[in-house]
């Protein structure tokens, strides 16, 4: 058996106590992903765990890469099984990273599997989890169900169908798929496929030519999604450049739309307007924005060729945008268009500067307006989480906290919620336990169940 | 009862003895704050416990923003109960923050008053401590007493009346109230009231036109610091710039004297030449340097054209400037007239590179000549002070360390001495515990006290 | 007696299990060190424990600067025991500081002394290990044997007599002693003494005249090298520079050549290029590079020009330069010629970024192919080793790490590895007592063989 158990990260009374009595059964609020919507749609069963566990999980491919494995067996054209067993290898001397942990519980969650992960036990834990998933009818929604899921956010291009959400609906999940607004495609005017995605988004509006038609599609979109529940909005950028001149954004585009080359410089300059104008038309709006910053993308030419984007040769960018991000949020402040932000660092040298920044722009309109977004992709790990814990409270109020997301493209993600949550109560216990703060655990206890789901709910205006 | 006693944050019996046996008892030495001088000559008693524990305090009133309590109980016009009230009701739960814990150590100490604060306690608490105050004789100078301070420096601006400070030494208080020489509204050429300054310091010296008169009448104005006993001085940048050469920095200054617009390059070539001036003076006079950089001021421009200057819209620098810092130093200790300086850094990022740049500029004429400053601000919290201790101790030497001032603008503020000193007491007592170091408890006990007190007041030559 | 005891930082029954059993008895690997393998040929016996504890150690230097010793007592003309009393006395408090540990060990070790280094105890601990020195015959090769040593990578410049090495070859010494291969000399184009590194490089070779001699001539000698047995290359940079283009980087070089001053742009387009052409050739020769980057060195002239390089007077550069690193990692892979690196950053707010950007870059022709080097210079202490481990762990994988080194000048830095070894082994006994991960001690415990010693000796192709 393995070392995973009810207790799992839980080391004193106090921290086991808010766990299970506060924490464990609060539903999840899961407020930026990148499940496909289509997949939970068509809802289709699963027969290998591969499927599930390792086709498209990029997080999983860069540790195995990272121990020597070779890309046949991660990405090529090795068998399921094969690709199983390279990974249970991998992990059996992966102690202290996070998909240590992840994996384990996944595992126990979703096939009541406790062998612990190693060389030795893959071909017995592939033999009982696919015995599993011939036993039992595992679906798309059965996962999401099982995971007490209550609300999903997928991560949609502005172009994209969004006939999909309103069938999702009509199916009677128990819970409920809403897309996030985003228009990065339209944002990243250096792409070489930037006329496609103008074309795309030009097909369920009109003719994109310069500003103004621009600007007024994306008005029409937001609105589409608008129409179908979305609440939330997302900007991912390696870092926040100056807000720029309208006219000065508009050559650049016009530069794009004519498929010339378009250079650092020129992009920076039509993003700085451009995130400008995205937030304050969520500020109008009332849709949250989630603003992702820090990752440098595709640092492997080579073998971005090969597998394109999202295959695990992201890393974190050195470059901060504090200044350009206070000057962003002055701006829109002044305007009376400031968004409910969160704010995500993905360096961890930044963690000191958010919450400070963020104390600036609080508005009582609502609460935790400014938010520091939970540790993200390679913060996202036990040590990350706690440093954001650390971090958040020294210099922010924890109980406004809007908690945990999975950022992930897989079904079987959810524990890392439970993962986050085991965390918050070991935090909030050890402190209790240490006579750092209060032991009224009704007290203490409801401050968990808000940040595991009730500040998520009521920031999103879900209630 | 609230969860604070005697053995708080004391975590094993070396450090309850530590503190117990040898810090608890040092006098303070507060050499870095804000109260205002004025203030404690005229000595006027405290009826309302919101005069002497909200009124001013930003760091207050920032917590109360980050948890979205509306401005009316902030800084508005709510009465004194109602945002005694909201402050309790924010700090019930606001877990992990310094606040959480330094105000129940204030309720203790100063009220004797031990009930957890949190919104249902917040009228029985205000009853107790406005009960106390018509009871006692509660004045700027009791408290002081009360909390056995030996000497405050106050941070005062070139142009202050200095008066003040011997009717102070008339009184014959039992503990020493002296200015520290901040020519920080002199450096900062670029602000909308420059020459007003300019003015005030004028009418003390003599007509500034130039960098000649300019610089004789700081020196002017030392010479009254020095005459009224002052010791060291104060110097805050967001960053520091290359030290420029003076007549550059002439014809910003006589641009500024014109009442030209100064633009933030301008400005950075004064603040190099004029801070390498400032720390060359301080050097020759022996008045010790205390440098805090990395604020990014006044984010807010909405709030702060109602609010003004220090409430609450400050945040961390992201830009660091250590080359600079490096460069600066050399020069000086060219000139064999780099000051005896701690260094403070706001910017968490930043903790260690400050004691190896510190290393390259000891000399055993000042024991501890270099020295870098405890936590401060944004920092000045317990996992701030814990990295500070850990980060200095990794790279310097503990010994020598002239520990903690409070930065404040509250009377209520020196039990964040007695916080610092049980943090560092149980830093200690747990090395000693786990095996890592001596426990000959009268040798580790002496740097207690040495860093409690005694290395200050030798580092500031009052003995 | 001292707290030092076999259980030193061992807090745990699997930690003391995992030390004793696993890692205590694996050879050394000293894969990167600064020790001169002249000292080791000749073998020269010591008779005063100051020649071989403090001459040349800028870091026990340093410690005594900031506490505050006169620098005669130093480097001065101070006599050996007066040199001796003031570093056990600057000690006698260091409490934290990794010199405090590393010297109490290493009276251990080395001289069977376990009186606690202070003040009060140096006179005996003197006489103690001087006693020792005159009843044993101890000399470098002794106490790198009595170390359990196997290999040695000393740093050499490119121009150094490799006759040294098959000499020690000769002497069948049970340690193998090899030269890793440094052309930094050959790099730094700004250095005064350029022209004469150059000089010695054409006195081993041909005359060099332009980007082709130069190359040619460093291809030579890197064969001379791989001759006698080297498997290695060092690089240390401030920062890396963008790769340039070779007719640029030739162009600043013949201005050096000429003996012009050159500018730090122009060092930095050479650099940009040289350290692409060093890395390329040591990919295409399979020799592993040691990248270390993040020094800002020299920051006190007046102490530089009495007492030169290396002399404590170096800090952490502030600069970061990771975009840099990927476009030029990226670059050399597309041209099937990234070597095997290792790359070591000194400053601590960069630990974060380091394996997400090696985890672009790994291959399965070599196992952990881009290594996060171990804490080095001002991160190695316990605080920064435990940090290391951690990050790496979250965003890595431990199991093919390399672990440590000494990067020393002093015989007596072996215990370190030790040092190191204890702290990995407690970080992995403590997940495993804190129920974190598996439990199985033969499984893990192969790990720590591997990271102590195995996989080092494969990655160097020892083997």
């Amino acid at each position: 058996m393995s070392y995973y158990n009810e207790n799992f990260l839980l080391k004193n009374e106090y921290a086991r106590i808010l766990y299970h009595n506060y924490a464990k059964e609060m539903p999840i609020f899961d407020y930026h992903c990148h499940l496909p919507e289509k997949q939970i749609l068509e809802n289709e069963r699963f027969y290998d765990i591969v499927d599930i566990w390792l086709a498209g999980d990029h997080y999983k491919w860069r540790l195995m890469r990272n121990f020597g494995i070779d890309e046949r067996y991660i990405t090529g054209d090795a068998t399921k099984k094969e690709k199983f067993l390279a990974y249970c290898k991998t992990l059996g001397s992966a102690f202290g990273n996070p998909l240590y942990h992840w994996s384990q519980v996944e595992l126990e969650e979703f096939f009541g599997c406790n062998l612990e992960i190693s060389e030795e036990n893959a071909e017995e834990i592939y033999r009982i989890c696919n015995a599993y998933l011939q036993e039992h009818v595992v679906t798309p929604a059965s996962l999401i169900e099982q995971s007490n899921v209550a609300y999903i956010f997928t991560t949609n291009e502005i172009f994209d169908d969004l006939t999909t959400f309103e069938k999702i609906k009509a199916k009677g999940y128990p819970f409920e798929v809403l897309p996030a607004f985003r228009a990065d495609k339209i944002m990243n005017v250096e792409a070489a496929l930037y006329t496609e995605y103008i074309a795309k988004l030009e097909a369920l509006t009109h003719a994109i030519t310069d500003m103004d038609t621009l600007e007024d599609a994306i008005r029409i979109r937001l609105a589409d999604f608008i129409a179908v529940g979305c609440r939330a909005s997302d900007i991912a950028v390696e870092y926040v450049t100056p807000v720029s001149a309208r006219e000065d954004a508009e050559a650049v585009l016009k530069k794009a739309l004519r498929k010339e080359a378009i250079s650092l410089q020129e992009s920076d300059v039509f993003k700085g307007y451009f995130t400008y104008f995205l937030m304050k038309l969520y500020g109008v709006n009332h849709i949250r924005t989630e603003l992702h910053f820090g990752a440098m993308r595709n640092n492997n030419s080579k073998m971005f060729r090969v597998l394109g984007l999202d295959s695990g040769y992201d890393c974190v960018s050195e470059h901060g945008s504090l200044t350009n991000i206070s000057r962003l949020f002055d701006r829109l402040n002044e305007e009376n268009a400031l968004p409910a932000t969160i704010l995500f660092n993905l360096n961890g040298k930044q963690n000191l500067e958010i919450m400070p920044l963020l104390g600036c722009f609080q508005s009582s309109e609502v609460r935790g307006k400014m938010q520091y977004g939970p540790a993200w992709w390679f913060l996202d790990n036990k040590v990350g989480m706690e440093k954001h814990l650390e971090d958040l409270t020294a210099t922010g109020h924890l109980a406004t906290f809007v908690g945990m997301l999975t950022d992930s493209r897989s079904l079987l993600s959810y524990p890392r919620h439970h993962y986050f949550r085991r965390i918050l109560c070991n935090y909030l216990g050890t402190m209790m336990t240490e006579g750092e703060m209060t032991t009224d655990v009704e007290k203490v206890g409801q401050v968990v169940r808000d940040i595991s789901f009730l500040n998520s709910e009521s920031y999103f205006r879900m209630k």
